[in-house]
């Protein structure tokens, strides 16, 4: 618990919960350990009733499984159904978005359009006419289109890959034979390749990885942000506040917590209308704040506070002052019911599929999201009226934090600058070597890596050297708290090049100073926006997408989705730094191919650092490598 | 190897690896030995990088995963995912079935409908109307009835389960939430629901599990075999032989391997019409023999010899005698491809998903059937060029069998004493007490249980006590080379009252002696059959099928399929012995709730036991229990 260089935020919470004797993860993380290394180096097999196998690369044991598999082929086995696990629930969450709209479009649930730029955008990129036409015809259209998806069995190609994807990486992805049709025959392929006596060729294994992780990516986040930015608006940049401190202790608490906004848009909209309730139980307002995703969905449509990111979860319920903790899906540890237990808190569960023991579980379904949002709502209230009076222990820490910078946010700054060409001005600064290079650091927050701000001091290291981060998913919650989303980070942090764009676009678009050097995109769905953006850039410079000087990062991996979204981003071209190794180290031969013989497939990489500055240094090297490959000064600029 | 009562035929074949220094699945799983405890107790989790965790549930360790999901929540998860294997398995399969006769309608692939009869059978259950109309436009129908299954999003019951399954067994599925829609969802819903931070309620999950084998049971076992009795024909009953002694030196000898009978079907269509080239090449003929489902596939529609049930498919190659070994899917050992090398036996894939290192791959897709068998066929031809004048050493091992009892064949039997109540025989010979009841004896050989004949034993101790046996998958094959498929053995094993039974069923039949007592109903997805055969019983009686004196066993489990398929049954409330335990023990809510508190919710229970003699007399008790419930004879008929 005393490691160097623990952020502040979780110092200040970590002594509350010693005080109050509530374990945390770290506590059973410790007792864990050692973990079992067989699982760590992927090398373990549980696939069948002859099993379970595993393998030790070093030893002197057994060379393969009961039934002949080698252990190359069992960590790419493994690594499959990973990524199975995290494209199914980014399709999954994105299905229920569609369905929601496609609802919505008969006024079957009460929710409407609120991103009408957003239908005529996709509608160019889908050939669906609007010439004269309603726009909930023509978003009628792009639900059929996305629907057809799921239910084609004629191997034609899926049409939100196909028309939505920059041409240039089609072209590949097809002659590797990563186009996919119908996700969910692919899922269910997977499934099936994966059990046993089926696929046993690593690198067959392998080419099934990096099609899943496209499915991630295009039927998972793209599809889900895009129609998500239908329901509830494009996100537009604005300034909000992150870390415990956004907790109110005569306030009615309620943290959303989870991924999917169609919750807790209903969730806010309640509790701005039923304050008045909360002022009557001797409050002074409701007090919504957001946890993990969902809290990135909220604060960049509409302010929304940023209370914890998900390895803080558990540990923003040792203050006694959250009332209701509500979630969606996805990310929520079980923990958090019994830790809610100790206090006045009201943990509740909302969708059928995340249910957990002893917590309250309010049916949330969007035909009666009013009815139910309510009812999460009072439920709030009352907690309070429980709470009220006794004491809570809230750290007073917190940071400003700009948020929202969805593509259309970042054009939009830009074209302040250039209306005719928005990008030139960012090319123009990669060029000159302003801008060295793009960092995409995203993912979970990791109790691994927390004792030691792993996120927080790679970006440091990045900024010093002019790279622009831009980060999304519980990666920004850790960066919001650390003040990185602000203009004053800039001035601390960014080398010179970095930092006189950023003064200047900061000064264009008519802010009270620079634009942050990490940019807010969003929650973990809208990893698909970074993808846009350097679609964006690539296609402005007339390059591929692997071509950039640009490198991604998941530094404090948790989630299978991690590995899938990782994955999506290998398929574009765009290595990627990881922390820990995923589960590949037993296979020579995924370990070879994931490090260093993917650039002859798809141009990127993978590597795997656990130490901060060696991680940033690395991605530093590799944009060095980008800009020498594109003719762009290298030296000297940082 | 030297355990008591190894079956002659792995005793013969194990003497010959030995001698030529093979090494076999026996040595690899010995040397695997001790297996991990928390592999084989459920409580190991690599769901997400705070792990892998893992719950000692005897020891002063964690109680909980780093994320706080309990061993109860942890074993559930891990069985959600392996039925979730098993269930993908069965849909693919029937999926690919459905795509070939929906291609074979538009004479787009080289199929066509050989099972007339079941179309119209098909066109009842699904209220297709038939009058005048061509087989091929009802059929047509069928394929758009199973194809909406796939495609819709509107949370209707899906056809296949709604209309198919018995009315009375969905009212209680329907009472319980497990009526599924769209099996794809389903897939994709239950891989979400087990990652990390979603469902961590272990009845939550359970529930998941008897949902995802109903799927496995209605949308993957009935609707491939349906399929599969339109395009191939409904099984016949007919004699056949069994064990490795159908393999003839002389002969080009084709061992089919797999599950999907739209490879091997073309393979034997092929065969035989290629025998000149074989005779040419020196060769008496080609011999098509079946190794594991596909080898019961092609035994009950074709009277195709059974050369090996899974677990001896690496010992038929170390006879030499083997000159293509050519696989679809499922079961397939990497470890063949080694074993093959050691001889001149060509060892073939032919399924895009199933590919394994060192094996020759010739792409077998439904459009180029013809093409692609004749070129199998050609390089097993070439093969036994190759071999032609080396010794081989084919132990003369072998045994009668009868197959094909479909349900179709068991009532055509049943009519010859009873046209117009077909089932009353049965009946009444189950209320007399001489047939004492059902045991459906099912699923894999395993060589935990191979030494020690398993599943022959507990067979013997069921007929003495007058059950009578159906049987499908490696088991038949395991009951086929122990000689249980032949009429002798209803007078060597079973107690008199069965005895008469069979006798006086043959002796209607015209066949020469005593019908066997175990019937052979195809492969695992002819599981299928079983149902559709105690359903026939219960709907004849008026009681509900989880009434019936019946049960079912898996004694020798190796495969995901097998949990699904087991759980299928659970779900329709047959009880069911399995042996080794499943992956449950770590849990006691899951233990608990399947070995007892489950014959509340749908009346049947797991029984696990790992002594034959044992495991049959829980079976015998278990239908005395339920001939008690029924008011039926059970003292003093054994």
């Amino acid at each position: 618990m005393s490691a160097v260089n623990v952020p502040v935020v979780e110092s200040a919470l970590l002594q509350i919960a010693d005080k109050r004797q509530i374990k945390t993860g770290r506590e059973r993380l410790a007792e864990m350990s050692p973990q079992c290394g067989f699982g760590e180096l992927g090398t373990c097999c549980r696939t069948c009733y002859m099993g379970p196998c595993r393998i030790d690369p070093f030893g002197d044991g057994p060379k393969t499984g009961v039934c002949g598999i080698t252990p190359d082929a069992m960590v790419a086995r493994n690594l499959l159904r990973e990524t199975v696990g995290g494209a199914a629930s980014h399709v999954g969450h994105a299905r229920h978005v569609l369905l929601t709209l496609r609802d919505a479009l008969d006024k079957k649930v009460p929710y409407e359009i609120k991103g009408e730029s957003k239908v005529l955008a996709l509608a160019k990129v889908f050939d669906v006419p609007t010439e004269g036409r309603d726009v909930v015809a023509i978003c009628r259209d792009l639900v059929d289109i996305a629907l057809e998806d799921f239910g084609r069995q004629d191997e034609l190609p899926n049409n939100w890959l196909s028309k939505r994807a920059p041409k240039i990486e089609q072209q590949l992805w097809k002659d590797l034979g990563l186009m996919y049709s119908n996700p969910h025959n692919e899922i269910e392929t997977a499934m099936h390749a994966s059990s046993m006596g089926n696929d046993a060729d690593p690198m067959s294994l392998m080419m099934r990885v990096l099609k899943m992780s496209l499915i991630d990516g295009w039927t998972g986040l793209a599809l889900a942000v895009d129609l998500q930015d239908i329901l509830f608006g494009i996100p537009e940049i604005g300034e909000t506040e992150a870390a415990v401190g956004v907790l109110e202790a005569n306030s009615v608490n309620v943290a959303t917590h989870g991924h999917n906004p169609v919750l807790s848009e209903k969730i806010l909209y309640w509790a701005e209308r039923m304050n008045e309730e909360a002022i009557a139980a001797g409050a002074e307002r409701i007090n919504v704040v957001g946890v993990c995703c969902t809290g990135n969905e909220l604060s960049m449509r509409h302010g929304v506070k940023l209370a914890a990111h998900n390895s803080q979860s558990e540990l923003i319920l040792v203050t006694g002052a959250v009332d209701a903790m509500v979630v969606d899906i996805q990310c929520i540890w079980p923990q958090l019911a019994q830790v809610a237990k100790c206090f006045d808190t009201a943990f509740i569960t909302t969708d059928p599929m995340v249910r957990i023991p002893d917590a309250r579980h309010i049916p949330f379904e969007p035909q009666h999201a009013d009815e139910s949002a309510r009812e999460i709502v009072g439920a709030a209230i009352e907690a309070f009226r429980r709470r009220r009076g006794k004491p809570v222990d809230i750290p007073q820490l917190k940071s400003k934090a700009i948020v929202g910078l969805s593509l259309e946010a970042i054009v939009g700054i830009l074209s302040k600058v250039d209306p005719v060409d928005p990008l030139g001005p960012v090319i123009d600064n990669v060029a000159n070597g302003n801008i060295f290079g793009f960092a995409g650091i995203v993912g979970c927050s990791s109790i691994r890596f927390r004792d030691g701000a792993m996120t927080e001091e790679m970006v440091k290291h990045l900024l010093a050297q002019n790279v622009l981060v831009v980060t999304t998913g519980c990666t920004a919650h850790i960066l919001g708290q650390a003040g990185f989303l602000t203009g004053e980070a800039t001035n601390l942090y960014c080398g010179e090049g970095l930092k006189a764009v950023l003064s200047a676009l900061g000064e264009a678009a008519g802010l009270d100073g620079p634009l942050p050097p990490v940019w807010h995109m969003g929650a973990c769905v809208d990893n698909s926006r970074v993808v846009d953006l350097l679609v964006g850039v690539a296609a402005r410079l007339g390059v591929k997408v692997g071509q950039l000087p640009a490198v991604g990062s998941a530094p404090e991996l948790v989630q299978e989705k991690a590995i899938s979204i990782g994955g999506s981003f290998l398929a574009m071209g765009v290595s990627c730094h990881i922390a820990p190794a995923p589960r590949i180290l037993g296979s020579p031969m995924v370990t070879q191919l994931l490090t260093s013989d993917l650039s002859d497939v798809t141009g990127a990489v993978v590597r795997v650092e656990v130490q901060a500055e060696r991680a940033a240094q690395w991605m530093v090297e590799h944009i060095a490598k980008k800009r020498d490959a594109l003719g762009l000064i290298t030296t000297g600029v940082r």
